[in-house]
Parts: C-alpha cells; structure tokens; sequence
C-alpha cells in the first residue's frame, strides 16, 4: 500500500513516531508534511486536509495519515472534500474496528491530547489492528453486508454532496491553497501525479 | 439553544440516557430520530446524517447530538454535507476541548463501543463541558486567535467544497432521502423550517 | 502457564468473554469464580480476591485475571494479600507496560464500566500485548534494570508488611473465608493445592 | 480535608499541574514529595507508597494523591499497607464512581502514559468528581448499601491481612525507609504526626 504521512505544525514531533510505528509492514510511505515543530512554513489543519484530499482524489496513494492535537481539527478539514472516509483513532479497538466496519482511506490521530509516554507504543498497536486483510469484512461478521451497503451509500453521497476536486480547488481561499500545494515536499508529488489528470493539472496550472 | 437529538437503529436503546444527561440546562430538545431498538423504521446512520444536516442548514436547530456504534460511521455521515463541525467525543476532556477550540455545531457520541455501566454518567460530564460560555474562546487560550481563524477558514472550505443542500437533496440517492425525510417524528419539523427557505422548499416538494 | 480466571457475581456474564479471549495461547485455564449472572451463590470482590492470593501463595497458579464492575473493588480486595502485583488494565497500551515494568501475577479487568460492544476484542488484544516473552524486561529497555530493582522492593516489602497467609486466613471475617473458600468450583483445587503447605492445610482445616 | 500530594521523580514535573487541579476548594495541602524532575535525592514508588501510608495511618493527612508513570507502581506500592484504599484515576468517569462506590483515600494517577496536552485540565475535571459531598453513597444508589458493606469488611480484611505500621517500619529494607522518612518536605511532617503516636513514634527513634 502506498502511504502519505502528513503532519501539522503542532505536533509535528510526533511524526518521527508515526514513521517508526509504520515500519516494517511492507507500504510505501510518503512523508509530506511537517516533520519538525521548528519546520518553516507551518502547515494548518486547514493545508493538511487539503493535500491529503488532493493525494487520495488523484490515487496518488491509498491511504493518509494525519493528525493534529486532539484530532478533531484535521478530521473536520480532511472530510469537507469527496472521496473521503476518516477514522478518529486513539486505541488499538478503534482501529480494528474502523477497519473492519468503515475501511476508510484515512486517519486522524490525537497526537497532544492524551500522547504520553509510550505514545509511540500505542501507535504501533493501532497501525497493528488497522493494517489487517480483514479489512472491509465487517464486525460482528453477521453485520458484514449491511456494513458494506453503508458504506457504498456514503461513497455515492460524498458524490453527490460536493464538487469536484479541480472546482473545488478554484473555488478555495487563496490562503487554503497555496501553502497546501506550495508545501517543499509536497509539491512535486502533486505536481507527478496530477500529470494522470487533465482536469485538475490545468487548474493546477492557474493556481500553483 | 436549540438541540436536536438524532439516534439511529442501532444504539437506540441510548436515546432515554441522552434525553436525560441534557435536562436541566434550560436548551429546548426535540428527539427525532429512532428512540428504541425496536422501533420500525429503524434509521442508519446514511440517514441520521442528512437529517442533521437538513436542520443545521435550515437553522432549524442549533445543535445536533447524533452517533452511532462506535460514532465514526455517524461522524463520516454527517461531514459529507456543507456547513456542519462535527465533534467525536468520548471523555469530558473531549468535550471541554471541542467546545473551545472547534466550536462544533454537532457531535458524534459512541454509544455500543466503549459504552457501559455509568455511560449515562459520563454523557452527563461531557455534556456539562461541551455546553459551556467559553465555547469557541479557544484552549489555551493565547491559542484563541489562531484557532478562530482555523474556524473561519473551514467555514469558508466547507462552502467552497459543498454544494448547496437543495441541490444535494436532488442529487442524492432516493435510498438515502426518502427514509430520512420521511421519518414521522422529523417529517413535520423539517416542513415547518423548510418554510422559510424557498429553494429546499420547493426541492422538498418533488422530493417528498 | 497455569491461569486462574475468577468472576465475581457483577460481572459473571463476561466470563465467557474472558474465557475466549485467552484461549490459543497454550495455557491452562482454571475457571474458578461465578459464570454467569444467575449464578447461586454470588461472589463479591472481598471473596474473589482472598480466592485469588490463596491459589497465587499455594503457587497453584502463575496468573490471576479477575475483575469488577470498575476493577477498583477488586483490586484493592486482592491487594491486600502478600505477593500479589496486580494491573488495571484497561487498553492493550495498560497491558504492554504492565507486563514489562511491574511483571504482574493477577489482572483487574473493568467488566461492567467502558465494557461495551467488542469489548471481547478489546480484552483479545490486552492479553495479546500482556502474555510476551519480554515480561520483565522494563519499558523503555534502557530502564530495565532500575524496573528490576523497584519490582525487587516491591516483593521484599510485601513480605515486611503482611502476615502469612495461614496467619491471615485464621484472622479474616468468616463471612469473607466461607464463601471464598467453599465456593463449589474453587474448593477442590484450594484443597488440592494446599496438600503441599503444611502450615495453609492445617489452618484450613480448621475453617473449612 | 488534609489532602497530601506526593509525587515520585518519574512524574515530578507534572506536581505544578497538580496543585493548581487542587486549588480553589478549600482544602488545606501539603506538598511532600518530589516537585521537579530535577530533584535531588529522587524518589522512587517504593518511597512514596510508605510515605502515604505513614500519612494516612497516623491521621496526618484526610487523601494522598500519589501516582508514577502508568500509575500502576504507585499504587502497588501504597497498597502494601493498612488502610489503603486507593484508586487508580485517568477520566471523572473513573473519580465519579470511585468517590460513590469505593470512597477511598487514595489515588494513583497516570503521570506520563497518557498525559499529554491539556492533561491538567483532565485532573481537574477528575478532582472536581471526586470531591463531592455523595462520596460513599453509592452508584447506583439502589446498591448504596451492599457498596458499603464492601467497603466495611474491606477495612476489617486490611487490618487482618497487615502488620500494625510500627512493626512494618522496623521490618521493612533499610533502602525503603531511608529516603523515604527523610525526605526534607516530608520528616517535619511525619515527626510532628508521630507525636501523637506512642508506638510508632519509638519506633521512628530508632530508624531516623
């Protein structure tokens, strides 16, 4: 599977941990945000939401990681755009059953609230419980058609409720924008995977 | 303040706890979603989301309590429509942290997952740290400014991102509307706000 | 390993999940309190805990899962019995750190409180992070050895500060040893077990 | 009420966020132990745990709020001795129901697994539920009074199970006593209490 990391300012920290937590499972991970509290720019919730939607709308990667310091603030900004399904995970159960039960593209984690010591440990054990073959086959496995049915109702839903992407990103504050697609690493990842995708490319023209 | 209840099928043998853990702090409730497990129709959380969102589009309330199981499948639901800040909340520190720095005009409860003995105590604590005057004055508070700048922004994404509800009541799914707009208890309600907006007025018209 | 499980009345109905959740692990399991909810009589955290540091002294078992309805009862009941380290634990996080830096014989399980749906997922995942072979073997690793030395005191106080368990069992409230140590499924093995202690066999009996 | 804080090295820096989640309710306190992770001598749990019970056995002090990293040590250790009962607190859900159902006069807090930002706002929220005039009245309240007869005969069980503490203090590792009755906060403290104490205070003569 293909993985983009991409941290906030504010707990930028944590982002070594989030690598470290992902190791050794076989994906390959992007790291595309920032990685430092002292990185220059600072990306908001409002810039990480937008290039993690970017990302997953041009199938650039399957799947996101972000966060921001109680995980509410990019969760609310990652799910304004379509094509989106965001679990808010703080324990290895809620991994496993977001797995099971939404098999969403991405997740937000709390990574000041309640990220003690062994913050990194937990990580761990929820990418453990997420990254699982078992994804996508319900729970309790009596409910798995119905679970599968909502969950194919709210892709045709996020279809009808938003605009396109290449809309939307025309239609965005110039302050949303450009930060999220002038990121220095994030970038030329954009930039590459948007050569797939004529419509977003040519308004990726305009506003980059 | 005007807060809606909306439970869907499978939790809502919960909905008696949440009636109870938001008396006595002077807001006027209306229950209008499922209200036992056995109640027929039983409503999925696809629709519990549209039916907050018709309501906080429509100013017809100015909150929305909703969740499901675990409250992601809720949460996801109710974030695919224009104008909502959905909060999940788990704990009271949750929910004292929401309140200041996001400001939500909904939340998503878990109410299977984790749900126990004494949860409607800890309903009752979360919601006497959601309901609060500091709402929206920002944790800490040399944070305020920033974070309600954060909010304004996602305001603005949300408008650029969505379309309208009225269109979004044409283009959904029959599936998904007619269960939701068609429930008994909500039925008159979203009539009676309907009123004062022509445009889903006239799309409820063709719809209903 | 030798594993007691033993229930008391409040939360006998999760006995089966607990059973489940430890099972393919290779260890004997000895099921020794209350079973189900109607269970006659009913056992009280004052009987399951002198229950549990009689089978843990007479080393007839390595292990002790018990529990309440929020784990404090318990706790404390069990704790106040030479050589029991006992863990709260509530997440598989609690579990991992248990089980390196304080190596624990005995778990409190909160059975009622935050036990909702998948809570049987939730107690697979504790015991898949508390039964490792790195037990003992401190967190964070540099730690190690300092964690030794504290486990270390811990055992030489608890031997400074308690009577011995025939001292104990002669001075306890009859209405806490009857039940304890007549409980249908527990006599036979307390009674087994105490064939190698002198000292416990003839105190027991006496009460017995 | 008398209340103690005594915080070991591990968590010593987060003694501040304590004393101001104590402020404002008209509780005299007295700050015993460690008070920055830069203290020299530091104290270990195995200190801590003896000074509380000292405390709390010569009516020194009403409630010790201890703790360690996972709050697990800590509360190992204090439950060495007579007297304790000690809870172990990481949501007001938990201080709610531990104040109605187990009254004790102990807790043990989480100090570093977990606390993250706004970890101070989350002691106050579990202060502010614990401290209550239904302390010991039960939860439900229809069970008030089998909670009592618990907490009674968990009393009567503490005093059968220990050593009296003045035979304790003689017992016990000279590296257990040591740092712990002559820690420069504390020894006033403990030696003022022990005037009131014949056997205790004769003891103390002799291991000061």
């Amino acid at each position: 599977m293909k993985i983009a990391v991409i941290n906030e300012i504010s707990a930028a920290d944590k982002n070594a941990d989030i690598l470290k937590a992902l190791e050794g499972r076989g994906h390959e991970i992007l790291n595309l945000g920032n990685t430092s509290s002292k990185d220059n720019p600072g990306l908001l919730y409002i810039h990480t939401g937008l290039m993690s939607a970017l990302l997953l709308n041009l199938k650039a990667v399957d799947f996101v990681v972000g966060g921001c310091g109680t995980g509410l603030g990019y969760l609310n900004s990652v799910l304004q755009y379509p094509g989106i399904v965001c679990g808010h995970l703080l324990t290895p159960l809620d991994a496993f059953l977001f797995a099971r039960i939404n098999a969403g593209n991405c997740v937000s984690l709390a990574l000041n609230q309640g990220y003690g010591w062994a913050g990194e440990v937990n990580l761990r054990m929820m990418f453990d419980a997420f990254f699982t073959l078992d994804a996508g086959n319900g729970y309790p496995q009596s409910r798995s058609e119905p679970q599968r049915q909502g969950r194919e109702a709210l892709n045709r839903i996020s279809e009808s409720t938003h605009h396109s992407m290449a809309e939307i990103l025309l239609a965005l504050p110039r302050e949303v924008v450009q930060p999220a697609i002038n990121y220095p690493t994030f970038r030329p990842v954009l930039c590459q995977a948007a050569m797939a995708n004529e419509e977003i490319l040519s308004v990726l023209e305009k506003v980059l």
